[in-house]
């Protein structure tokens, strides 16, 4: 086994997840996750947890679907033996993989969605454990990235397999800076947009439970914008994938907080049903600084796409309760899609008109210009 | 997919575990399992069913077992989640069938046991629901049973896919015949055994939750001896594995039900061991009677081999409640071990005198010579 699968099972059952001594713990395995499932199942055996080992598969759920079309009658509402098993447990660990990405691509979106709200409280007590989201790199992945498999490979590990905690330390500056701050400003070729942060929280997203952050890899500093306050122009010149669309250089212009005009190179009849979801879908959710210097290029998959270094993403549509003051709520929509803008160029970034960053590097960083 | 394995998922559902809409489902699907996952997946969305997949694997428990030792500590008593899980559900589909039968071979005994005693109660749970073993071929079953991939694949789905409602009807004059007789005699070269059966009641082992049934295949007609009725000599001509070692040509000797005397041409050793673990070891806890004409050769697995036409069996150890009066126990044993003899040369079985099999054929059946 390759030692780095072993290291990776250790991020997340130590790092992440925090299991402990008579934890119950569910281990959630995909296709082709064999290896990285039985390191995880030797560290919680060491580590005194107790293991339920469920198999997620696309296949699998695409065929349930498709077989309920054919009954006639509704989903069950939270089936109790599921909802027992996620009630009880103390974590969930998700481990995708995965031989196709597009396994699902002919279950109609109607069935996946009257299923996702008939197992609404099933979601919610997952989301009540101390979960963590992380994938084992597959070949379908790689071919998803427009990798080879080994070079993926590097590429996951790269991402993963960091010094968590003293990028925990160095993110908590950005925190620090974002929470003292209002006015973020973020300027480059095609983009000059600034909002307010004033009364926000920053999520300090180390990878670990204990830092409120859920998905390994993570490594980006994330809070909630004043809805009413974003103004100007963003150019997001990383290409996306929405709703199976491929979508390229998106430009948004701002007014009062609201999109008032946008273009896209490629999938612009996508962003614009995008758009017009809801009302929040037009507002930005979310500002993220991606902070992982692992990660170094882009993959077509936001679980790495957003927290590499030297990025900023913004999103359209919810904003995360962390972000917000007690039993304030911001903004809202049945979307949250992130969009990537790369900072490694000329580019800065200001809070309350201080440069925090200049074409990529910290001001607390070596080679920094303020 | 081949056509078989949608046969063998709307037998197991429909017929086995009769499965209805609203069942919540455990699905455990064995490393080799996905196509029969997958049209298992299909049929409960068919029937309005709610199923959750659960990752059964050697490796996986091999890998948390050999974890474990490394634990200073007990295992937890039935972690909260999985028994909830299983006691909330309202069937268990067991799917078996793995890329090596001896995956496990490094796990020490003792380990192994003290997880299973400290998961009794969750080992109950599941029993207490419609359960229903199966397999699906892999080449690792190819391999234990000295076979090719294709040709086991042909023997599995031979046995499986029986017309089982007209079996269910052949194996019901059997039992009438068990439950209305008192003596059994089992005659062949080597063998003459005499045993009372009375105020037994035999099970037919149709393959389905509603014959008492939990095994597809199955195909047998099975009770409980009176324990201190057996008399006489026995020869058990197909070979089986006990504990890890090929066993063959065990020769038991009979006195008040006792075994007084053995031998085996390969592994006594083992045999006698078997016979030392406690006093119920050294009585018989079952007779059978393979029915099972799709089965025609013997695989080293006794799913299979101990329903094949033309044999008999019968444990050493432990009786099954079902065969026993209301509140009696049957012969107690830690161990149940069956041992099969070949019926289809010269031999008879008789009830109360009357010869109810000949070389193999029934009494009912065309070419008995009575």
């Amino acid at each position: 086994m390759d030692e780095r699968v072993r290291r990776h099972a250790e991020t997340l059952v130590d790092w992440s997840a925090r299991i402990e001594a008579g934890d119950d713990v569910i281990v959630s395995l995909d296709e082709g996750t064999h290896d990285l499932g039985v390191a995880v199942a030797r560290l919680l055996g060491e580590r005194g947890a107790n293991p339920v080992f469920v198999r997620q598969s696309d296949e699998l759920t695409r065929a349930y679907l498709q077989g309920h079309e054919a009954f006639d009658g509704e989903f069950t509402a939270d089936p109790a033996h599921e909802l027992a098993l996620c009630e009880s447990a103390d974590a969930y660990l998700s481990i995708r993989g995965g031989h196709n990405t597009t396994a699902m691509a002919d279950v109609p979106g109607e069935i996946r969605q009257a299923h996702a709200k008939a197992t609404k409280a099933i979601r919610q007590a997952r989301l009540a454990t101390d979960w963590v989201a992380t994938i084992h790199p597959t070949r379908s992945l790689a071919q998803q990235a427009g990798m080879a498999f080994e070079e993926y490979r590097d590429f996951v590990y790269d991402a993963i397999l960091r010094d968590w905690e003293s990028l925990a330390e160095e993110m908590a500056r950005m925190k620090e800076i974002l929470d003292d701050g209002d006015e973020v400003r973020i300027v480059r070729e095609g983009t000059d947009l600034t909002m307010s942060v004033a009364g926000r929280t920053a999520v300090n997203s180390a990878a670990s439970v204990a830092y409120d952050s859920h998905n390994l890899p993570s490594g980006e500093v994330f809070t909630a914008p004043v809805e009413d306050s974003v103004e100007g122009e963003v150019h997001f010149d990383v290409p996306m994938t929405i709703n199976d669309t491929r979508v390229r250089d998106v430009r948004l212009t701002f007014e009062d907080g609201e999109v008032v005009d946008f273009t896209a190179e490629a999938g612009e009849t996508v962003l614009a049903d995008l758009l017009d979801t809801d009302a929040g879908a037009r507002r930005l959710g979310e500002l993220g600084i991606g902070m992982n210097r692992g990660i170094d290029r882009f993959t077509d998959n936001i679980l790495f796409d957003e927290k590499m270094g030297e990025t900023v993403h913004l999103a359209l549509g919810r904003a995360y309760d962390a972000c917000l003051p007690e039993g304030e709520s911001g903004n809202d929509s049945a979307i949250h899609t992130d969009m990537i803008t790369d900072m490694s160029g000329d580019s800065r970034l200001e809070v309350d008109g201080e440069v925090v960053q200049r074409n990529g590097t910290f001001r607390w960083e070596d080679g920094f210009e303020g």
